[in-house]
């Protein structure tokens, strides 16, 4: 089988390295572009990037030389991934996107808008169908499609299938999130900063999971996405840990539950689910793995779950006093699961089971 | 004036370390007897001690030979600072109290007991009348003063004044606690489990929190504590930081309010139940600080607002979608405010606001 | 092929997880027996290890049942790897030797002994012939190999190419030693002690790398081994690492030399010595790595190198001053080729090259 | 007494932050004027500073307005303390100084100027008479003073006593150092570089080492400084500890020694070269403490000594196999001895013991 050929803007960012990573031997898809800033552009992708995470650079993307961004001047590609800064992000992939290039991005602009798909593959496969809606609302040749934020992602994996068997009335979450989710730019986390602390606070990240998560949970009419309805607010803090978000949830269900029914939810969900089984190689066998132990899920012992693609729950407790209410704690590699990996299984979705929407 | 003499049980370990800080150059009152295990008996503090705060051990305290733990062989002081583990206290607590002394413990057991009196001065200073309920029902001539938990001391700080004010229905709170709450015994948080990670999970702490802080915040009747009645749920964490208690508080109040409303309580509060006005030392100008900033307040810059005493709050918000709710974090670190330092300052009031009750 | 059986003494300390984990699926060795203390002994491994390493307990060792460290009832065994504390070692690993069981050792006792082999595979294979030695000596069935000091592997790898080739005068070595090396017994490095710290000294760690280098380096005479001579000097110290050993060499070399033949040496030294071309499954492809960027070695990024195999080796500079002296970085994974890796690896070549040694 | 007017240039970096702290209640010195690019310029002082270091902004300086970096513009100021950049400092120190101000600058360039005194108090403050030749050479009303390397400074503090009393042959040292080091600005050390890693080198470090050590440790002739003449190699290391520099040293005396003596020599330094007894409020009572615990000196517990203007220096031990060698650690805190303290303790000296200099 011929590979779909992939370019990846904002190459050298850190969820840009998680994107080489994933893609550099990928059974379908082939990087033929790595595109950066003007100031990297001509250079070796080794040369222009400061790699930070644990394998080295694959050797086969070492000595690509590196693009500049620019629509007009990349070569022809079946899919566009980008992890482009937001405010570049917004200006330029309309423009891929009006070129005809098929853009899935992990960019925060736009993923509010109403012909936006928002995609968590497990969870609402279905919204892609707004891509039909976008390009002829917008005339585009190519389209559009977003990746949610990383800490959105994993809490909407843990609340669909509450959502769907016994529903949500409210929803109050407090998360720990990896330095990673930061980046290496000009946002990145210091040393200075993060050793010995806490910074309890993320700009942006509240309202993004306050909102993203209604989206995504949200039902496609026909034409558009309609939002869920229910109360969730969120508090948002960066801990010293290298990756994966925890995440305190607690939750006020549409009824009283006992636990057994919630972890069998979860399972069933984590098998029916799973998009392993139409041959996608990220999608996890398992989007939700739940553990027994007292103590889990911990960040570094639980991240790399499914590759870094399931999400890990563990501790579900009824809450006294509130009948209708849970509580427990959900932990995501932020970098796989809430970045580069949950985009490629977007495009992995797209090229294998969608093949429709982007021809 | 003659200082009272203080005799410290559990002198070596982590909060016994604080003690011995913050009671070496006191100005009310002398070190007369440091009380460790069978093991340490006879030796130089320097020697068992395996000192890991920040200062040095205070000079004249270095070289005092340590006692065992014996409450027949403990020379006569005024008070009876303890920071025994609380299997050992549950045991020998009570034969010190029977014998007439004063103790104020650290120690988990019997905080719940209707006639020990659980202690945040600022709070409930009225409730150290059970002294009275318990040596007539104990028939001591000592008595067993509690110091609280230390994540709920920091909760129940920044929740009195919202409930005194507003009412207090429903609070569901996320800790991340610093792995000096762990202290440096048996139960010791290791270097392996920590850094890099998170464990979401303190044994027992959950409860602490849940029910320590519906006495604390209760009514004394007369003859017993009458506990206050709200729902509070709680999930604590242990992260990598060396000292300070960062607590995500959601609340829902009695009534719904404005964002400077609250400010202007917590202020209020911080002024008129501030004990500094009475001379205690260790008692903080304010026990609350409010902090402006976006990103405040943070375990590594703020735990030692006040000397370790205040808590600090920030980022306090209003809850979309549910009038009464407010969010917020609060600080405070774990070991002053929430073991040692709170529990001299309970020492502080009662030889010099309360004498009536402990002679 | 059938397996060969093995057991694992002190299977639930940190040494012993990462036997379990390099044993659990390995091509020539099958976990038959899991030795632990008395108060583990009977229950399922799952139930009294307290698991801190990356990966989850393999599958099918999770519910194996620990026995109780007895030489008399341990069952027929190929070989035994020990990961016991040094002063239970001393006591009982004779005693399985006598009774006649191949005993590959990583604990600390009896390593400068005349005639007990202390092995780095790549270095001094020919030591093994001491187990004639030995085994006439102590008239033994069994055997007593040693596994050197992690730091000492890790170091004598990066020295012995430069012994062979230009000689060395003197050596002059500080270490940054991660927290894995200490364990998670009662010498466990604790978070208070080590978050923002660093401890300029590990207890005997010195006098084990000046001492085992020089018998590591030394000739198989016949009948002993001749300690090299060259004067060693190492500063250890504790660094807030996870895994990772990180040496500062100085060495003052036979003769003056270019970075270049430095290079080449190690280079050639890599191939030549590499045990990959036997087949041996921990053996990695190159047993010295090297880096040419101006930062590396660094323990998170380089620790995995050779599944943890490989030293790595950096920043190799000339010295102002000295002809003959140059200077580098050395990385080793304290645990994988620093003890459980390196152990394995000699009981492959045991199995594998030398049989007629253990029959 | 009038305090000397004195300006800030850098004030908002993390060695101006120290500035700051040290200056805003300092019984000789009152700061008049807060220096900082363009983009701050105008703006208050709170406002325009990512503050990172323990304590808050003093009270009488969060709303000082910052001030533009231009010589012309500059008021009426005793002393200017300078923490540029090195690439800035490079052009516009000297136009400073040109125009007459008095410039101690903690920037690297022009410390090895021969015209060019490089001070650490205690060591060298006969070198300041250099000052009279750089103005007769460069034909300055004004004066440019440099502060060391913080490496150095700390390294030569320890290496000072050796070499007056047995000589110096050879040093050895290897460097663990922290990240406030780096600073905040565009060389800071991130959080994912840092956490769980070590990063092997720092840019320029070992050569300012080597070549600073020299000139300190040399002799003013009348007209030069003659640098001492011994070998000197440095590795230079960043770890995850957040202020303190620690450094292993190896040193070949000019004689053989005894431990004792060289720990009389020490002792005897930091009493007779102690800057106390004259009245300068920075300078340490003891330029160097001694420590006798196996485990010491450590970053956490130690940096703070001397109000962070010791250097501590343990382990003192012989070295097997060379007669004339020891070897020790020594720690000193970076941003206080090795810059803004060590810079104060410059501009002390100047006004009160050598006001002659600099008028």
């Amino acid at each position: 089988m011929d590979k779909f050929k992939v370019a990846i803007l904002g190459c050298t960012g850190l969820v840009g390295q998680r994107f080489v990573q994933l893609l550099a031997n990928h059974p379908f898809f082939e990087i033929e572009a790595l595109v950066a800033s003007e100031k990297s552009a001509g250079r070796k992708y080794y040369e222009v990037t400061k790699w930070v995470i644990e394998s080295e650079i694959p050797e086969n993307i070492r000595d690509m030389r590196v693009i500049a961004l620019d629509p007009d001047k990349l070569p022809k590609v079946d899919l566009v991934f980008s992890a482009l800064p937001a405010d570049i992000a917004k200006i330029i992939e309309p423009e891929f996107a009006r070129r005809g290039f098929i853009v899935i991005s992990n960019a925060s602009n736009e993923r509010l808008e109403p012909d936006v798909p928002l995609i968590v593959p497990e969870i609402n496969l279905d919204h892609l169908k707004l891509i039909e809606v976008q390009r002829k609302k917008r005339n585009w040749k190519g389209v559009l499609v977003k990746n949610p934020n990383c800490t959105t992602i994993i809490l909407t994996l843990s609340l669909k299938p509450l959502l769907d068997e016994f529903g949500i009335e409210k929803v109050v979450v407090t998360t720990m999130q990896a330095i990673s989710g930061a980046g290496i730019g000009s946002d990145a986390v210091l040393g200075m900063q993060i050793v010995d602390n806490i910074i309890p606070f993320i700009k942006g990240e509240e309202e993004k999971v306050e909102n993203e998560s209604l989206k995504i949970l949200g039902q496609f009419t026909g034409s558009e996405i309609k939002w869920i309805n229910f109360m969730i607010t969120a508090t948002t803090t960066r801990v010293p840990v290298l990756d994966g978000h925890l995440e305190s949830v607690y939750v006020e269900l549409g009824k009283e539950v006992e636990i057994d029914d919630v972890i069998k939810v979860f399972e069933k969900f984590s098998v029916e689910k799973s998009l392993k089984k139409f041959g996608l190689p990220t999608a996890p066998e398992k989007p939700i793995v739940l553990r027994n132990e007292i103590d889990r899920p911990q960040p570094r012992l639980d991240r790399m779950e499914g590759n870094g693609m399931s999400v890990v729950i563990g501790r579900i407790r009824k809450v006294k006093g509130v009948k209708n209410a849970i509580k427990y704690l959900v932990l995501g590699h932020n970098v796989i699961r809430g970045a580069a990996g949950n985009t490629v299984l977007i495009g992995e979705v797209l090229t294998k089971l969608m093949p429709e929407l982007i021809t």
